[in-house]
């Protein structure tokens, strides 16, 4: 008989890993923030005592959601403008206000409201890409949340910093500052292939390498960009990247929406990783990533919503859906990325691409309790005759009823335990009246 | 001083027509089940002394949505058999577990279920296709929800009827039954080109000329429909459905996914609709509905859900916002299909298809009070810039407080004031252990 803290027991319990099965009426023993052992209910009783112990009853426990792609602070941007073509709205809508009002509190509050939505809609790490990216490592380790950090970079001077140099140097200081956090990681993050030149993209390879962290970027996010590639160096993006060396086990690659057969070849074969936003493709008309032939391929392909500004939700399980079902349209095969693959590709693959894979992603003994319980006792998840179906296909963020992060209790039946709902709302009433004048 | 049965005040009153009008601090007049007067809250008091005054200070106030497309009692098969070809989803799983399951307590258990997560979900009409479709209109009545219940006919035998005569007769009698029923309408409901022969088609078509309703069909689904019509009849379905009569303003043709330019100016020189069901086609690899080329050639254009086996829910908003997100990528344009205009379609553009545009689809003096209010008071739907917009691609169905038909209460705060929840659970369990046997 062992003393543990937590033993929750589920209706089903969905490691991920091994792919495809679901446990019934399993539980998961937790001790000092990690994953001590999946067994049946029945049998709990006999190995551990738990100084707590929840009976989730109708209710699936996955592992906690990674969103592989988002920039939090935008989540005050929220809805600011639709409906527009992707370069006017960068251009015309997004920066001017960007430019006017970012700094360290709009990260700060911003970050925030999207890392509550997050952990309310059952995410427990995001990978993130933003300025004052020293601001959202600090709220999300107040939290208790996981994240990877992005230490951005891109050729133009904002108010965070001035010139490549400065970016590298505030970034560099920030990953030496969390190098030893159980919470918070870095990677590089250089902005997209157009908005950063050759000499710094090559510097980031050289320390990625040194430091061991991913290089997160937007990729052929458009075929604007890759024409406009064409025509100012004579190569398509990727292949530039290529050249410069960023094609590696260290590339999170984001939106990739125009990939030709040699392109997703070149990708499985240097080991890079793909992160996929559906939705956010799909609202800025910029394309269909071929998610399930990058699967086939043998590719790592991860889920990540984008920023609220233009999805507008980090909502993984809506991102999962329009996964799923997207990826057979595009693929005209109804079997294409199947419900397990996406919850593997929201889970799992997001940890891999993240440099992750043995901490986090799936349920195993060993590897950190990121849990997320989903209760399917809804009218709108019934019956349920395969339980991954029914999350992927059928439910939805809000009924995520618990969440964990390394065994710490984040979200407790639908409440935050950290921040005060009616606080985050008045943030954002604050902003609103401050944005709605851009 | 007028004394009426019910005001209700929104921080936002969007009535869809006119198009684009938000109204803030305004608030609905209701009197005998219809819409008396919109007018802004604080003139409420000098003009009604209402029985029920309820403050709705964080909602936008829309016309209840119009599901212009679903199967009811298919809520029980939900989640059966997903990521499977079309036809193999429906030869070797939906059709054998109807074979063996469908009876009228099957229509009334499902149809139930189905219409208790459409009213969660904000939906206060919908326009349905399925065997013993009186046992749906009963149901449909007893709850107080509006329906245009389908006079299903097919070529081949079913539990329900032997052949086209017999499902005729049976329509004919229910048509009958509801003639001068406030909230049940009946339409027609041949199931598709491939299944139901020319001789019955046209005698659905001077019927519904003399009774003067609707004619619901599936057409133009697949690419392979169109390859098996042209093969067996040496003609597209829709040029066979065109000289046989039946593309005319009574025709209701859901999903539509291959159609070429004269087909889309066919069906707008002919006042035919269009209900557009983007999820069950990207789900079923279907092919893409060209919603934005038929918005633009005058066609309405309304959305449904599909049935819960091919969806996996019953969800406008989702649907909503997956018809903006998807005509973009379509059309390669991101200003299709703006938030106003998906609104429009789950709401006016249905009740017009189904020959109810006066008396339902918007907020306007003289229609009935369907009203659905929605809760944008959540971290997830803020800020509020555009509350259009917040409701397309922000706002989930969950958020949905209170619904109206026809006045009456049908969801209040979340709860629904007619079947009780706990008893439809139970009964999709019930269900769900006869059907797991199939």
């Amino acid at each position: 008989m062992q003393d543990i803290d937590l033993l929750l027991h589920g209706r089903w319990v969905i490691p991920v890993e091994p792919d495809e099965q679901v446990l019934e009426h399993h539980c998961i023993a937790v001790n000092d923030g990690r994953i001590l052992a999946l067994l049946p209910s029945a049998r709990a009783a006999q190995h551990y005592r738990a100084e707590t112990e929840l009976h989730l009853d109708h209710h699936a426990l996955i592992p906690g959601l990674i969103n592989a792609h988002t920039h939090t602070p935008m989540n005050l941007l929220r809805g600011l403008a639709d409906d527009l073509p992707m370069m006017e709205w960068l251009h015309e809508h997004i920066w001017p206000a960007e430019q006017r009002w970012v700094n360290e509190e709009f990260v700060h509050d911003g970050g925030l409201l999207a890392m509550a939505e997050m952990l309310r809609g059952g995410i427990t790490c995001f990978n993130d890409m933003y300025f004052f990216p020293e601001v959202t490592a600090r709220a999300a380790a107040h939290l208790g949340m996981r994240a990877c950090v992005g230490l951005i970079a891109i050729d133009f001077p904002t108010v965070y910093a001035g010139d490549a140099d400065e970016y590298l140097a505030k970034g560099l200081a920030l990953h030496d500052s969390y190098r030893n956090d159980p919470l918070i990681r870095t990677a590089f993050a250089p902005h997209a292939p157009y908005s950063v030149s050759d000499a710094p993209l090559q510097r980031i390879q050289t320390l990625a390498d040194e430091l061991d962290i991913p290089v997160h970027m937007h990729v052929h996010e458009t075929a604007d960009e890759v024409g406009q590639g064409l025509q100012q160096n004579g190569e398509r993006p990727l292949a530039r990247l290529d050249r410069l060396g960023l094609l590696s086990p260290a590339l999170v690659g984001v939106h990739m929406t125009q990939l030709d057969d040699d392109e997703i070849a070149r990708l499985a074969e240097t080991g890079s990783h793909v992160v996929h936003c559906p939705e956010s493709n799909l609202k800025l008309a910029s394309g269909f990533c071929p998610a399930a032939r990058l699967v086939a391929a043998g590719v790592n392909v991860a889920l990540g919503t984008d920023g609220a500004a233009s999805n507008n939700d980090l909502d993984l399980f809506s991102e999962m859906r329009t996964a799923a079902l997207l990826g057979k349209a595009v693929s005209n095969d109804a079997t294409a990325l199947p419900a397990h693959t996406v919850l593997r590709m929201a889970t799992l693959n997001g940890a891999r691409a993240l440099g992750l894979g043995a901490e986090t992603g799936s349920l195993e003994t060993g590897k950190w309790a990121d849990i997320t319980a989903v209760d399917l006792a809804t009218l709108e998840s019934q019956p349920v005759y395969h339980p991954v179906s029914q999350l992927v296909y059928a439910a939805g963020r809000h009924q995520v009823s618990d969440v964990w992060v390394a065994g710490r209790h984040l979200l407790k039946d639908r409440v935050l335990t950290g921040p005060d709902s009616d606080e985050l709302l008045a943030t954002a009433a604050r902003w609103q009246a401050h944005l709605a004048e851009t």
